[in-house]
């Protein structure tokens, strides 16, 4: 049976994008078989997360202090500065253990479309973390899709006056991946980038 | 980046079932790109689902009172309990509008594996309920599975000998179904309960 306190818990659920109504039923049904502590400790976490997840300062991905732990290592060399959409991007890069650098989070990328201009990105802070000079150059990891490639031309053409490398990650097929099937997209890129052996 | 609150709202959010590690910090960052209130809603619809979502005191389904509103209907026959496995499933049969009689929340279904005994579900209960004498019926709709079945039988052995008619729902071929395509055990059902035309 439906009350209002339920009925107010489900549609609050299923405001989270691919939680449909039916799942977010299920989910609160289950909930409300298990202890009481459960459902205050996962309320509690979600009404937490604003407050004690922030920005850091200098590269905008979430942490709990000013400065991300990346940017607060000393070890980390302050030359390159890899460029993401999102923070979660920052993990994918960083499990590979092969880069050194820092990062700045664009929260998004350029998409006319949606409105998203170079205003609604992070660049402005960008640039002015290339005024210290220390930047020898900017990887632009954004995705390989229209709004990743125009944000990365438009990058480009900003950066590159100010002599600072602007690079991007390579696309191709992916390693793993048989020819055969392919994306046709990775393999026009792949073709666009072949390089001398 | 993750940062403590983080995957403190990761883990508490993939304890629900059906919500993996991935699928759980998606939800968590789509959550930090909204304002805080979103946040701040939904935790603490979750928060207050203990205290403000109680038990009706007849039947044990969910509503926010001490008597759900069916119980508290007048209009509604007390000679018919429909005995349901959880809370839900009452929705189902009310969108029916067939059904006038009130309910009955077992919580569950007899299942020996599971180590759910006739104590783990509200039979007493059911019990107590019916030595009123105005009951005339019990109608279990429990579901069409093994541990159905054997609750189906147990609950008919109890109640029979109080003079009380058992009925169950009908099982058989859906509504809508073509024959081809129906499943075997429907089809067994629909054979065993064959009627005369």
């Amino acid at each position: 049976m439906t009350t209002n306190a339920l009925s107010t818990a489900i549609s609050q659920l299923s405001r989270f994008p691919g939680i449909g109504e039916r799942t977010a039923s299920r989910m609160i049904y289950w909930l409300l078989r298990q202890e009481p502590e459960t459902a205050i400790a996962i309320g509690t976490a979600l009404c937490e997360l604003p407050t004690t997840v922030k920005r850091c300062k200098r590269c905008f991905t979430l942490c709990s202090t000013d400065l991300c732990k990346i940017c607060a290592n000393p070890k980390r060399t302050s030359e390159i500065i890899c460029v993401v959409e999102r923070p979660q991007d920052i993990d994918t890069i960083e499990t590979t253990g092969e880069f050194n650098g820092t990062y700045h989070v664009l929260d998004g990328a350029l998409s006319p479309l949606e409105g998203i201009g170079p205003d609604q990105l992070r660049i402005r802070e960008l640039l002015r973390r290339l005024q210290s000079k220390e930047v020898k150059e900017v990887l632009v990891a954004c995705d390989p899709d229209t709004e990743g490639d125009a944000t990365a031309m438009y990058l480009a053409t900003l950066i590159k006056p100010l002599d600072v490398k602007v690079t991007r990650l390579a696309h191709g097929i992916a390693v793993g991946t048989e020819l055969e099937y392919a994306n046709k997209s990775s393999v026009m890129r792949a073709l666009a980038n072949r390089h001398e052996l």
